[in-house]
């Protein structure tokens, strides 16, 4: 081979071009010929509606990576940081929830973990062998701890512990029907608001042994009104449902009792030594820079010619978020109406403390009931939508619901709508 | 606060440095007051010795990640691969493994996961309900599945799998003890180059009912001979021990039986969905190079005059790694050898197919033996050095051994080879 062609060569096989994203809403042609036929993809949630906005700071936000850098497993010199977490990531956490007041972080501790999936398992260990602990005074019992939710329930919580076979725990499904003895422990998992319709939850099982851990994945200002800080012993979220970047997999638990935290800490560090450190640093910058947007732009007022910082150019994040789920959720309700046999939860306006103004739930799922058939998926199936469905989420949840993604591009959702509009001229009862 | 003040404070906040490697060997002082107090740390397994190697390629191997890319969960459009693995990133680790000749990855599964560390107990869990159903016919089975190495084994397998409480398998310890009763199943676990003593190893049980897992993290020209591509039914390798990124937590796993690739993703998917994205972007960019240095550099004459591509200016990475652990093991082996009561493990030379030379064994861990204590810790605590203790690698290993990383940064190496030299005047018999 030349060297010119070898340098050619070289620059192609070098050139790692990100080609995988569904980026680009704008390049889906909305009328191509494939559409008819395309299968619209909502059963699961993901948050692709983010990458348009995101798009527009494309440069204000990106990250660099040297070759050298982010080479240790050590994030800094001390011994006590070798479990691999940045103090810039749990530093930009906390000041985004500060800002955004869904989640009171002073004092508490923050565990990053690959996505708030891993984190789930990782709580739920810590948690069931510091109450088998408490209760039996010593480790020795060797029951496993029911873990319950009510239903419907994020049906990733099942599926999970049952494929993970933990001696620790055990799935018991629904909370609602879940009646510990005397004081026996148990932990229930709190989804607020909730997957997959949009609720806001507290515990339902009332008992002395219990403990709780709330999924808050959706508790920021773009899905529901953030009425105060949220203040538990374990909360999950996750940068997914914040600002969308599902895929790079960072989530984070704040967790208040020290015990707890080290037991997470100590799992995190045998299993996966710590979280990404390229994850780790991209979410920084991004949650940098959304902490940045809403202190400062709301008060900012530039002087005449001057420059303005793309900062305070640019539409917030949760702003933009909370209006394309507002508009979305206005066409379909309207549309729902129309049909007739489809229903949809209400949910009542709350004062939003971030928005300070009275702002709607506009959850990240619409729970979809279809009144008139037995199995909702025989009408999302002929419309060639996936979705969903009911059953996943409890065993005595209907068929007739199934779960749709608010969160996908406007491309695939504006092709949903259409289709679900001609569900007005079909045989449905 | 003024838009000036403001503009400075946002560039300020937004600009996330990296500031936490241990990057540069020339930054350190070795005459700097402190090192007489430093407690020099080779207790982990850290890989900063890579990071000068890197520093001269900090720009051709550099990353840019804009706002809106690696949004969505799912890394193309296919359904298939709503996994999460970039199939760039399985194409390079194919790429370096046929380079490097290391092992057979046609027709095999490449699995991605947070480390090898997080691989390791996801193939566990797959071969372990795999034998379980094999052996019983049906999965009913309650009994927890022996898993073995052969003493010293790497600390790490006890440890994480005493943590994980799973109640699919247990750990059993010494595979060189373990008697299978008649066709029981088990899992064997095969270290090679063996962590912490750097033997080539082999399975050493021999029971009908057996399965084995490959731990290769090691088995890299830097190293060791490669003497034949690998191909055994479960491999783990780890971008870490490759090319010394440990942050970015990169393993992989190469799978030959499909089901077992089934349920290890199917795993992956349930506990992190997928490993970080710009994890692997970035592994992705780093392994190519890789490869691209070694396909192309060795024919690669330039004409006079012309421009000469970094790609070929530059050693490999596998020769530098190879190159100053020989340097260190040299020295080390020498102090050693004057000292008198200290020994290391013995190495023949063997014919690397890669370096297409006879080369010898430098491992990435010195096992160090102390033939005059009882607890070769009392020697390293008193000259400041923080190893890991023989106890930790099995029950029956004595604490006269000790492991010592030799993977670390120039200044704690040599400031290690100093101290130990000062042992010679020591008291030790």
């Amino acid at each position: 081979m030349e060297a010119k062609e070898l340098l050619l060569h070289e620059v192609k096989q070098n050139d790692v071009t990100i080609i995988n994203d569904k980026n680009n809403d704008t390049t889906n042609d909305l009328n191509s010929a494939n559409d008819d036929n395309h299968l619209i993809n909502l059963e699961k949630g993901d948050p692709t509606m983010f990458c348009s906005y995101w798009k527009k700071l494309d440069n204000e936000c990106s990250v660099t990576i040297k070759a050298s850098e982010l080479i240790s497993y050590t994030i800094n010199h001390k011994e006590a940081d070798f479990f691999g977490q940045m103090p810039e990531f749990v530093e930009a956490v906390k000041r985004v929830h500060r800002v955004v007041g869904n989640a009171v972080t002073e004092g508490r501790y923050v565990i990053g973990g690959t996505g708030s999936s891993q984190l789930f398992l990782v709580a739920l260990r810590a948690l069931a062998s510091s109450v088998r602990k408490t209760t039996n005074g010593s480790n020795s019992s060797n029951k496993r701890i029911p873990v319950v939710c009510a239903e419907p329930y994020y049906s990733f919580y099942k599926e999970a512990m049952e494929q993970e076979k933990s001696e620790l725990y055990e799935w018991q499904g629904d909370a609602n029907t879940f009646k510990p003895e005397s004081n026996n422990p148990y932990i229930e998992v709190v989804t607020s608001p909730n997957n997959p319709d949009g609720r806001s939850r507290k515990p339902v099982v009332k008992g002395e042994g219990g403990v709780v851990m709330y999924d808050l994945a959706y508790y920021w200002p773009q899905y529901t009104p953030i009425t105060s800080p949220a203040d538990y012993d374990v909360m999950l979220f996750t940068l997914s449902k914040t600002t969308g970047h599902a895929g790079s997999r960072m989530g984070w638990a704040i967790v208040k009792d020290q015990e707890i935290a080290k037991k997470m800490k100590k799992q995190i560090w045998l299993t996966i030594i710590g979280s990404c450190q390229e994850g780790q640093f991209r979410a920084t910058k991004i949650l940098q820079f959304v902490a940045d947007r809403y202190e400062h732009a709301s008060y900012y007022k530039p002087p005449n010619n001057m420059y303005v910082p793309k900062l305070f150019q640019i539409e917030g994040v949760f702003d933009y978020g909370h209006r394309i789920l507002a508009q979305r959720w206005e066409k379909l309700r309207a549309i729902v109406q129309r049909i007739g046999v489809l229903s949809l939860p209400d949910f009542s306006p709350g004062f939003c403390n971030f928005f300070q103004k009275p702002t709607s739930s506009v959850p990240a799922f619409a729970w979809v009931e279809c009144k008139t058939v037995e199995d909702a998926e025989q009408i999302t199936k002929k419309l060639k939508i996936k979705t969903r469905i009911g059953s996943r989420f409890g065993s005595s949840v209907s068929e007739r619901f199934i779960r749709v993604s608010m969160m996908g591009d406007d491309h695939d959702f504006n092709l949903f709508l259409e289709r679900l509009s001609s569900l007005a001229t079909m045989e449905l009862s």
